[in-house]
């Protein structure tokens, strides 16, 4: 089992680190110091030896930063962990607060004293997020102290190792283009952008760019490393060697120098001194690491990250992994609703349904021989109310019952070697209400127009945003989170720079992997989500039209819940697409099952709709 | 008559001027020197004395800067005169430049030399614009001189005189709240920047903010004029004297200090020597201005015009005053419309129909006594291949008949003292063609789900602009514009800082007004829009939904041509729409007709549109 379902909350512990943490204050010259979320990787996931903030609070979330002062201690977090914060940490010893309205450096502002210093580990934050702290200290007459050890880190006796997965190689008819190729294409950006050199700060970027794999942290199978390439002479991966065997060295050997993590340091230093410009991406690097490159006399060029967006724009074989991944996944998603649907309602609970779902996928990828390597994020499986709660992660203190007349919510993903998939539907448990079926319809027409929509070259995410909600704005509704975020291939579930939101200033270019995902949430009562995967395809002509169309190929195949949806509030093109959609999940699925009542079940479920009454909206 | 059909390129002087102006290089110490469409207000019109570009150039569009250097000289234009800047300039002595691909800061890095002089009226340019300059002098080793006097005025002998065109008080009834409680909400958003005074220098801003219209430049009523606003003391206005008569000038004089325009520097000065902070606006303030406060010592605070917004979100009684505005111009529009249906298909020209037009506009308001006071923008007046020239001027040279079978494309707007319209209304001349009733139908969906649509608060131009466009896009077209662009209230007809387009990044807030002119253009074939004026209302509960929502309420009342629309195109939500407001144009407009024939085409006009045929977009 990939996912756990403990409740890991060690509130216990804060008063007694906090209170090791600060005897250290005066010694190190501080009067406070920052606990981020962050480990040296900035990624989404952590390896156990960084869950600092964990470790330090009992917070486990996925997002979040605490602040240890010398008398008191906050911990700032975002929407969605309102309430596990509480029920996590000991509130005695920590203040929650909220890190959208009032993150660290306006939280400074308003409660920091002149003349503070309060101390940071540059490794654990970017250089823009160091920015933004230092300008609140600034205005403020206090000041930022990098300091060149963690000090949770000398209080933390028991840390775990860092992680050794092993790494294992991509191979072509996965990834496509060799590194070579990749590499060539990443350097001309390089030099465009005025640089000799760039550091590859994102791990799944140095992934990506070398065809490698990892399985440092969970969901997400990238290995923690770090690589500089350099326009002029050969490249260099900073990689525990201890996640290489015989193989994976003498590949990557040919490709890149190999040095340790420790190494980087020295490395940069060097680039420095040779007054190298050097391109970095201020949003994913480690403060550190330029603060070494410029100490040492290099000059940083900020840029994003070369590697992000041809990684984003899937080649050929990506995409044609992805479908395979899908039609599998979609696979698995079938058995496991076929095997709900049997169940009497009642009788099920959240944790089951979890356990069966991940069953699924694993024996589906064991008999179609492309194992479930992991699932691509903690599955959210929420009966009723939980279903409202965005981000919910059941655990044996949360788990219920999936009930009759409820709604029942279930996000999950799957990582195979040839693709990543996300996916969400939201099923009938017995006979739904009214008002459940027509926001049910509302959000699909919005998964429905965004998914035959055909836009424009240059088109950018935060276009079609609204195109996913107009349906509920008219009906009084929205929902408090984007339309799609970016998926990567066999990497991470979520990639940018792609995404359909409201920040979503990147355009959409052919290749680029983004999720559908509209929803409406009543608090307290249920919660509705319909995500599909969509791959940006290339412009085409349009009949009659006189400008080439970009539009979406929907990857994610499996049907959504006939029973949850009111026809006549369907326009025909959307009840068409609905229909032409069913009819490709089946023929699509019925190859890749082999169980009688599944099969039967699929039929019933992708049974074509028809308009019950004239279309009114 | 307000608008001329005049050819004014006057292409023959480029040669002679430029000369001129390059025989003064030397003695000023510059190898170049910007002339600038703009003022000394940066506003859209300027007033003769002014008009610099044109008359050093020929060129009279509405934007566009030339630069002159020693043996070449170069015209910046946008994409809308291309056409026109050949035209009217000597193409010998001015090479024609595209100032969206390579505006002139761009074209300098690629074009400039080292050690180039270039000279700059720092009244002319913007802070932010001077900037961008230097910006790209820096990178190339060039520098931009600020010169003390402008060498153009010193060649151009027979300069006119500036305007000093006679102000009028703006009468409560019209205006709403008294000068002192607008400045009152303004200069708490001074404090609120930490500025201690602010420099209104869009006399927008100054005629909005003290209830005073002026007549300086053609279609927008506002005194060229600048104020400064001091939160600790009196405020005072730079305005030539003798647009004041000796009731204005009294109750000026209650309001703020008066001085004359030349006075500006000294008070600038005044304050920079006092370490004032003064708010300024980047984008709206003449470089000049910025360069007195700091080289005397005070403290430029950079944020948007403080009048701006409060100026966008109209009150109560600036919105009843449109909407009678609205009335009376939409009377005006059915009378212009009714007599060009009675003309035999062929017989009327582009000139002829904008003269028709302003003079139903002029009787309308004359019979209503509420006289026309302008027309708020010279009217695009195209036949046929004309209404696809975005910004299609007529003059006696390009104007054409209105040919059967051709559509006719009107985008006009008049000045009353209550109000500013603008409206875009395309009508068949004659039968019809497929392909333009199949557009002209896609276009007006785009319009009427633009009108109907619901948002929450927070919702920006930029989210609902893909709204008008998404009919559009299936259909493989899309338009090269914003959908729609804010409006003054007897003041410009561009007004920001809202809009609906790809860069409108301010929220949506009630009370302001927009345009919702979605359009399609064939080239050398037809053009479509259609355009009306909508007010943000206030947000307002939906039936069985959980958010307050916005919404637009419809200003232009004016019949859409119904021989246009394929009604099987459209859906139920989007026909019932279109039946109401044709009925709501006919119940508001018919009180304010009395010609039997016009009234008579009304009801034609706004007869119910019945599915002919069973939706299907």
């Amino acid at each position: 089992m990939f996912q756990n379902f403990d409740v890991t909350a060690s509130a216990d512990k804060g008063k007694e680190r906090t209170d090791a943490l600060r005897a250290r204050f005066d010694d190190l010259g501080i009067d406070g110091f920052f606990v981020p979320r962050a480990d040296r990787y900035q990624g989404e996931y952590v390896p156990a030896s960084d869950a600092r903030l964990a470790w330090m609070t009992g917070f486990t979330g996925s997002a979040g930063i605490a602040l240890i002062l010398r008398t008191t201690a906050h911990v700032f977090v975002d929407g969605r962990y309102t309430t596990q914060v509480r029920e996590q940490v000991d509130t005695q010893v920590f203040s929650p607060e909220d890190l959208i309205a009032t993150p660290p450096s306006k939280w400074l502002k308003e409660h920091g004293g002149k003349g503070w210093r309060l101390g940071v580990d540059p490794w654990l934050h970017t250089i823009s997020a160091i920015r933004e702290l230092e300008k609140a200290a600034d205005e403020i007459g206090a000041s930022i102290i990098r300091l060149e050890a963690n000090p949770v880190d000398a209080i933390w006796t028991d840390r775990p190792a860092d992680p050794t997965g092993a790494v294992a190689i991509q191979p072509s008819r996965y990834a496509g283009p060799i590194p070579a190729e990749k590499v060539k294409r990443i350097k001309e950006s390089i030099r465009e952008s005025g640089a000799q050199a760039a550091i590859l700060a994102d791990p799944s970027s140095v992934a990506w760019t070398f065809n490698i794999r990892g399985n440092d942290v969970p969901h997400t199978p990238h290995p923690l490393c770090t690589a500089i390439l350099s326009c002029d002479g050969r490249d260099t991966v900073f990689i525990d060697s201890r996640k290489l065997d015989r193989e994976t060295t003498a590949y990557l050997t040919q490709l890149a120098d190999l040095r340790e993590p420790a190494q980087l340091t020295d490395a940069l230093a060097a680039l420095g001194e040779a007054k190298t410009a050097i391109l970095v991406d201020p949003a994913l690097t480690a403060a550190r690491i330029g603060d070494v490159i410029t100490a040492h006399g290099g000059e940083l060029i900020e840029k994003a990250d070369p590697a992000r967006l041809p990684r984003a724009e899937k080649n050929a074989v990506e995409q044609e992994g992805s479908r395979s991944a899908h039609r599998r996944d979609g696979a698995a998603m079938v058995t496991f609703l076929a095997w709900l649907d049997a169940q009497k309602p009642g009788t099920v609970d959240e944790i089951e349904a979890v356990k069966e779902l991940e069953n699924a996928r694993r024996h589906t990828g064991e008999r179609l021989q492309m194992p479930l390597k992991d699932i691509s994020f903690e599955t959210i499986s929420g009966a009723g109310p939980h279903g409202a709660i965005i981000h919910y992660r059941v655990n044996t203190d949360t788990n219920r019952t999936l009930q009759p007349g409820e709604l029942y919510l279930v996000d999950s993903g799957g990582q195979y070697v040839d693709g990543t998939t996300d996916i969400t539907r939201t099923v009938a448990i017995g006979a739904a209400g009214e008002s459940e079926r027509r926001f049910f319809t509302l959000v699909l027409k919005g998964m429905i127009t965004i998914s035959m929509q055909r836009f424009p070259e240059g088109t950018r995410g935060v276009d079609i945003d609204p195109l996913a909600r107009f349906a509920l704005w008219n009906a009084g509704a929205d929902y408090a989170h984007g339309t799609g975020h970016g998926v990567g291939a066999y990497l991470s579930v979520h990639e940018g720079p792609q995404s359909i939101s409201r920040r979503g200033m990147q355009e959409l270019k052919p290749g680029m992997i983004v999720s559908n995902e509209p929803g409406y949430y009543r608090e307290s009562a249920f919660g509705i989500r319909i995500e599909n995967l969509v791959l940006v395809q290339e412009p085409e002509n349009v009949q009659g039209g006189d400008k080439p169309m970009l539009g979406f190929e929907t990857l994610t195949l499996c049907p959504i819940d006939r029973r949850l949806i009111d026809a006549t509030l369907l326009t025909d093109r959307e009840r068409d697409w609905l229909n032409g959609y069913h009819t490709r999940v089946r023929s699509e699925l019925t190859p890749l099952l082999d169980d009688e009542a599944t099969l039967t079940w699929l039929v019933a479920a992708t049974e074509p709709i028809s308009p019950k009454v004239h279309a009114t909206e």
